[in-house]
């Protein structure tokens, strides 16, 4: 195929879109692959298309590779699964929801489980129709508060998604590993530099769960890992419980005067000048336990105070939070919210008033770091006090743990496998083991060997196909324009005419017409009247790994290539340049 | 590629679904194609989707022979560009609306004329860049009242749309000739039996237009063509005006006593009992002016009542009315109404208060076949009472022509080729020279040869994907089940294995492989204890055009290998089997 860029519908821009935070996303603009049709919507130009089918081949390649099955569900949905299973109401504002003519209300699907969980029941009765993996590569509708970064998240895009039916844990595992294989090898083809991480499973449900991470700084996704192999995602690091210590020696819990100390700087120098502690150390925020208010909104508008204790060195990562309160929101505890709790000291909130069992009734969660027997300097709830030696188990109690507090570089992996450093990523893929949360909302059941209905187990595997265009060219550029990997690119060849001759355009002609022979896809720039420099700037923009120019050199009976990644050039006579570039391309 | 039925996502059904009323729905959901999500929205099962991507393919391959460029728009769209061309307001309950969660207006695009003119309009400035066409082949959406027939007219369905830019009315004609021709080649390939006839071109603007009409039953449009070439859609139907006649010696209008005639046929038997006519011929439905009354409803909710006039012998078509008034809709001219025009006598409205000059104001138009000078009967707008006589022109005016009269067989072709005859058939492809009237609403210009800016003139090109599996269904079954065309089946060769010895599946497996091997596909039955029998209803029902059967005859070493379309077997010797399949594949 020959893609002339005389009629070729693009417009290439040397300026960058106004709204454009990073760097996929203004090439994207620049080099005329999308444009946007309303915020988080974006149109796919020809060359765009070009690599977004690219990018759904791979994916569908390896996905029938596997032995998994295309069909496509519909985009538009009908409210009842989703109330069924109670996702209608959890998924809040970020699904787009509508009513059609006779007032039936409708979805935009933001993912799937329900109808193919739905049309698994509605086909099939046995254990001997599984194991079944589906999938679909399709539209997907997220109302985001912030799409942002063009097609990196967006709110129309489209999805690979795929699902597993096994009738046993044996086969989900067996299932999630097949997918896992498959992901290597997707991830691997789109040229990623990536990372699995374990990862929360969030609204799905379910339980094992991990992401494939492309790593980039722009990237919206914190992961950590350890020289030891451990990594995961930020919100899915699971801090291990701290062993209990001995408080035998520790003294009487000790109320002392700490005035104007709401905060933990102020708490620790003040504590360090008027009650400095008695084993010559001084006092650090380590030492204080800090008791963090905030209100869970939950889907139905219902709302709920919550206390998190963390030790006072430490802040609470919303992200981590929000992972563990999903689906609820999480919103500030205001004023209002003080004024119905009198008992509350602001800025001296203390374990005295704090858990279900005591006067506020508000839950109150540790800090796994919180040993049991381990003594705190914490509010004493009453302004201006704070209370020394508050032992865990001994002067007070929690409703439970929570996974809350802020991950940092340095801090132990939770496997021991030694310190953690933190890195950004974007989520590419994400295969969670779903189990029978979906199967026994819908009840999707089989019959076993043994004649016996058995609800049905779940795997849920999910690629972001328009989010892989952006972080491939997110890993992907260079301060000139994109560079594809050759799979993704939407051609094989950038072939250059330059000059004012017809001989360099004739020849040209018949490089290209030649490639197109032997099966290549050929942008050939065959415009006229367009100087060299322009169509050189377009090539490095447009990104096109291999880039031919059929100009000057012709003279001397020779073509340039050059290979736009490492930048190095190479003079090819005119008669081996089509053996060249085929080989160059095919390797 | 083989596609095992032992584990295909596949359930083929005895019974017909309860909800299908046509065949091609009925087929397509027993053999597994399909799968109702929702009223008018549907799932694409496995080998459903392989045939609607064979549909898209040959689609795109002749769009882009044309040298038409391949996009892809969102489905979801903001309001905007669709509220400045005025469609917002005047697709009525027909588009899905919805807002986000900022409370912004978005639709699911039902077309999407407006977000072509808009990016042409971003991208191109110059005549230079023209011509131009452009297509998509995605996901649109239509709130239908009535969705039907399955996947025939859904609500959620792929569509291939192109548009065509052109600098001038030349250009235009060129741009659409081009898409008749690769239209003509796209029903050749779908193996359609179709007829293109002139079209309404509705609440597209525009002016020529033709329509694409798979030849069907059960389709949902009535063309009517001529022994001499003439073919129209119903719709499109433009009668001329019969050309004036001599009134002279018509005596002056005459009011009778018509006690009790409210119809035409009580009127005519009392006209022929009571006032015969003196030229020795009876009174006929033909000679009298029946006045019709119905009221239309604009897209912003306003009423306008509208008299239609037609020889009392025609019965006015909903359709064609219909079409006339778009976007406005019609509907009765209620007891509520004539309340509001006490002039209107029910029964014997005549033209002596029907016009926009006349007492009751309401506007007046005439079937093109009541000529300048003829004379009617027709109502004198007193309950029991007509006028003969009355003569157009003479006696009475009208506010101008509507093109709503039926349509019969025998009536003679607009054009003088012969009589007309009626038949169905399902719009399958829409092509319509647009002109400039987006341009216009949406400022698109470029600059001429000259320097000056000028407005874009737009073609206009639809084919229905979905529908288009649909009316194949339609169009190439029997009562056992499908029969696709070659390039439209789910698999090239449907192999069937059957017995209870090793020996058949062994040696289909090793047939299936080498036709995988020559770039075929197989569905191959190697599905154990299922029956002959079943197997062979089932091929039946799926219809691949080719089914070749490996069982008893493999002791005298053949394989027997069906035509399912013309139901021929022919028995292959073993080793000539794969030869044989190819040529019979391949031609």
């Amino acid at each position: 195929m020959i893609l002339r860029m005389s009629s070729l519908f693009l417009r290439t821009l040397r300026e960058d879109p106004a709204d454009a935070e990073v760097p996929s996303h203004r090439l994207l603009v620049r080099a005329g692959y999308i444009r946007r049709a309303a915020p988080g919507i974006y149109t796919w130009l020809p060359l765009g298309l070009r690599v977004l089918r690219n990018v759904e081949n791979i994916v569908r390649d390896e996905m029938n590779k596997i032995g998994a099955q295309e069909l496509v569900f519909p985009a538009l949905l009908p409210r009842e699964p989703y109330e069924a299973t109670g996702r209608w109401t959890e998924y809040g504002p970020n699904v787009f929801r509508l009513k059609d003519r006779k007032g039936a209300d409708m979805l935009l699907g933001p993912t799937h489980e329900e109808m193919f969980t739905l049309v698994v029941k509605d086909l099939y009765s046995s254990y001997k129709d599984l194991p079944l993996s589906i999938y679909q590569i399709q539209n997907k509708y997220r109302d985001e508060a912030r799409p942002r970064a063009g097609v990196l998240r967006g709110r129309e895009f489209v999805m690979k998604d795929s699902y597993s039916f096994d009738i046993d844990a044996d086969g989900l595992q067996a299932s999630y590993e097949l997918h896992r294989k498959a992901y290597i090898a997707i991830f691997d083809r789109l040229g990623f530099d990536y990372v699995i991480v374990k990862a929360m499973s969030g609204a799905m449900g379910g339980s094992a769960s991990e992401e494939f991470l492309a790593i980039a700084e722009n990237g919206e996704d914190t992961f950590v890992r350890s020289p030891g192999g451990y990594a995961a995602n930020v919100e899915a690091v699971v801090v291990p419980q701290a062993a209990p210590v001995d408080a035998s020696g520790v003294p009487a819990a000790e109320v002392v005067d700490t005035p104007d100390t709401p905060t933990i700087d102020t708490l620790v120098d003040a504590l360090n000048a008027k009650h400095p502690r008695t084993d010559g150390r001084e006092w650090t925020a380590a030492d204080t336990l800090k008791n963090v208010l905030v209100m869970l909104v939950n889907p139905d508008g219902s709302r709920e105070p919550l206390a998190i204790g963390v030790p006072g060195d430490r802040a609470i990562d919303e992200k981590r939070l929000g992972a563990q309160v999903e689906p609820a929101e999480v919103v500030a505890f205001e004023e209002a919210d003080f004024a119905k709790h009198p008992e509350l000291a602001k800025g001296y909130i203390g374990p005295g008033v704090l858990g279900s069992e005591n006067t506020s009734k508000i839950r109150y969660l540790l800090d796994p770091r919180v040993a049991e027997g381990s003594a705190w300097v914490t509010g004493a709830d009453k302004t201006g006090f704070h209370v020394l030696n508050l032992v865990y188990g001994r002067d007070f109690t929690a409703d439970g743990t929570i996974q809350a507090a802020e991950v940092r570089d340095g801090d132990e992996a939770p496997d021991g496998s030694g310190p953690l450093a933190s890195a950004r990523g974007i989520e590419m893929g994400h295969i969670f083991q779903l189990g029978k949360k979906y199967a026994e909302a819908l009840d999707l059941k089989v019959l076993d060997q043994n004649g016996k209905l058995v609800t049905v187990t779940m795997g849920s595997y999910g690629v972001g196909v328009t989010r892989a265009v952006a972080a491939i060219a997110e890993g992907n550029h260079d301060e000139l324009g994109l560079i594809w990997p050759r799979e993704i690119a939407p051609a094989d060849i950038h072939l250059v005419a330059t000059g004012k001759d017809a001989a360099p355009f004739e020849a040209a002609a018949k490089i290209a017409a030649e490639l197109e022979a032997r099966g290549l896809t050929v942008l050939y720039d065959d415009r006229e009247k367009v100087t060299a420099g322009v169509k050189f700037k377009d090539a490095e923009l447009l990104g096109v790994p291999t880039i031919a120019v059929v100009g000057k050199g012709l003279t001397d009976g020779v073509v340039e290539v050059k290979d736009r990644r490492s930048n190095t050039r190479v003079d090819v006579p005119l008669a081996e340049v089509v053996d060249h570039l085929v080989s160059a391309v095919r390797g």
